[in-house]
C-alpha cells in the first residue's frame, strides 16, 4: 500500500522525503479507519490549484515559549511533519506554543500529536479547514469542520490520543466517498450548538494567531505527572482514545 | 440578587474581596442562564468538606513563557480570578501556559476567557471535576465534565466566546435540579464517543500538567489578527458563541 502510494506521490512531483512523509500519514489514516484522510486524498491533491511539490515550510520565529511557522506553499502535512520534528530535537523547558500559518491541509491531527506523545510530549492541536459548519440556527457556513487533537504520553502503556472533529461526517469522508456533504454539520443532534460553539471559537483562536489563510496552532508541553496511568487505574477495562489501530 | 449572594457568602467566612469575586461569579452565571454554576453553587460552597474561606492561591512559577499556580485550599473560582488579573496586569509578549494545580470549582470557564478578551487577550481554559462521565461502551467514570472555552477579543465588537462542556448536562444543572445525574453522559447521541474522547483527553492534559487534584490549564497569547471580525463579516447575522447575555 504505501510503496504505491509513495510513486504516485512521487509521480505528482514530491521528492523522496515530502513523498515519504505524506505516503506515511495516508497509509497510517487508512489503516486506522480514517480512510477520509487516507490514499483517497493523493488525487485530490493532484487537483489542488497552485499545489507547489517543491515548496517547503520555513520557521520564522524561534524563541523558548513561541515559535512561528508559514507553510511557505507546502501542503500543511509537511509544515507539521517539520514543526513536530523540531519540536522533537529541541523540546521546550516548560512549554510553548505553535504557530503555523498558511498550512493546509494538516489531515489526521492525531497523527502529529501521537509522534509528539512518542517523544515523551504533551502535545494540543488545531487547525482551519474551508468553512462548512454552518449555526444549526441556519445561515451561512462560518467555521471549517476544525478538529482538535490531544496527545498525553505514559511511562507505562500506550498514550492517550483524542482527536475529535466538530463534525458529524469530514470533508475527507465525502472525498472518499463514505458521506455526503450535507453531512458536514456539527454533530450533536439537539446539543450541536456545542460543537458548532467549539469549531466557531477554534476558528477565531487559529485566526486571530496564523492570520487569514488556514493555520494550525500547537501547543507543546512536557508533563510533569503520569496522567494516563492514573486514568488506566481508574477504568482498567475502558478502551481510551486513541488505543486500538493507531494513527 | 448580588447583594443577597454576598451577604451570603460573608456569613460563610469569605472576606469582602473574595466574596465580591464569588458573588459576580454566580449573579454572572445567572443572568447568562446557565443556573447550574449560579445561586444554588452558594449552599453547596457550605457543604464542601474542608472549605476554607480564608485560603489564597499561590503563584509558584513565574516565567515570560509559563507561570505555575497553586489553590492553596483556596475556591478555584478564587484562584482563576487571581490568575486572570495577573494576566492582564503582565500580558504575554506572545503567548503564556499558565498551570493552576488544587484548583476546584472552576465555574462557568466562559467567564474568565471574557476577561481576559475585554483585556484584548486570547484565551484558552480548560479544566477538570470529579469522573462523572463513562464511555459510551460502558464502565466506570473516567472523565470529569471538563469544559473548554475558547475566547477571541475583536478591535470592532464583542469577542468570541465559545464555552463547551462534553456533557448533556453538568452536575452543575444535577444541583440547580435542572436534570437527573443520568443525564451527564457524554452529548452527541450516537456519536457521543466524540464528547467523551475530548473530556478524556483534556482530563489526561489537565492531569499530565498540574498533577492528581482537580486543576486547571490557560494559554493566553496576544492576538495578531482580528480573526472575529472576519466571522462576523462572513455571516453577519449569525449569533456567534458568546453572543447574547454575557458571562
Amino acid at each position: 500500500m504505501r510503496s504505491s502510494a509513495f510513486e504516485k506521490l512521487r509521480g505528482l512531483g514530491f521528492d523522496e522525503t515530502a513523498a515519504g512523509v505524506l505516503a506515511d500519514h495516508f497509509v497510517a489514516a487508512e489503516q486506522s479507519g480514517r480512510t477520509g484522510h487516507g490514499l483517497a486524498r493523493i488525487d485530490w491533491l493532484a487537483t489542488l490549484p497552485g499545489l507547489d511539490p517543491a515548496a517547503s515550510p520555513e520557521r520564522l520565529v524561534a524563541e523558548p515559549g513561541y515559535e512561528r511557522w508559514d507553510g511557505r506553499g507546502a501542503l500543511g502535512y509537511l509544515t507539521l511533519d517539520a514543526v513536530v520534528r523540531a519540536q522533537v530535537v529541541e523540546p521546550p523547558e516548560r512549554a510553548r506554543l505553535v504557530v503555523a500559518s498558511a498550512s493546509f491541509p494538516t489531515g489526521v491531527l492525531g497523527f502529529w500529536v501521537r509522534r509528539l506523545a512518542e517523544a515523551g510530549l504533551v502535545g494540543v492541536l488545531t487547525a482551519t479547514s474551508p468553512p462548512r459548519l454552518s449555526s444549526p440556527d441556519g445561515g451561512p457556513p462560518v467555521a471549517g469542520t476544525n478538529p482538535i487533537a490531544v496527545g498525553v504520553p505514559s511511562r507505562d502503556g500506550p498514550p492517550v490520543v483524542a482527536d475529535v472533529s466538530p463534525a458529524t461526517a469530514t470533508y475527507g469522508d465525502v472525498l472518499a466517498g463514505l458521506a455526503s456533504a450535507e453531512d458536514v454539520v456539527p454533530f450533536g443532534g439537539e446539543q450541536a450548538y456545542k460543537a458548532f460553539a467549539l469549531a466557531v471559537g477554534l476558528e477565531a483562536l487559529v485566526g486571530a494567531l496564523a492570520g487569514p489563510e488556514h493555520g494550525a496552532v500547537l501547543l507543546v508541553a512536557r508533563p510533569e505527572h503520569d496522567s494516563v496511568a492514573w486514568l488506566r487505574e481508574r477504568a482498567p477495562d475502558v478502551r481510551l482514545p486513541g488505543d486500538g489501530p493507531s494513527v
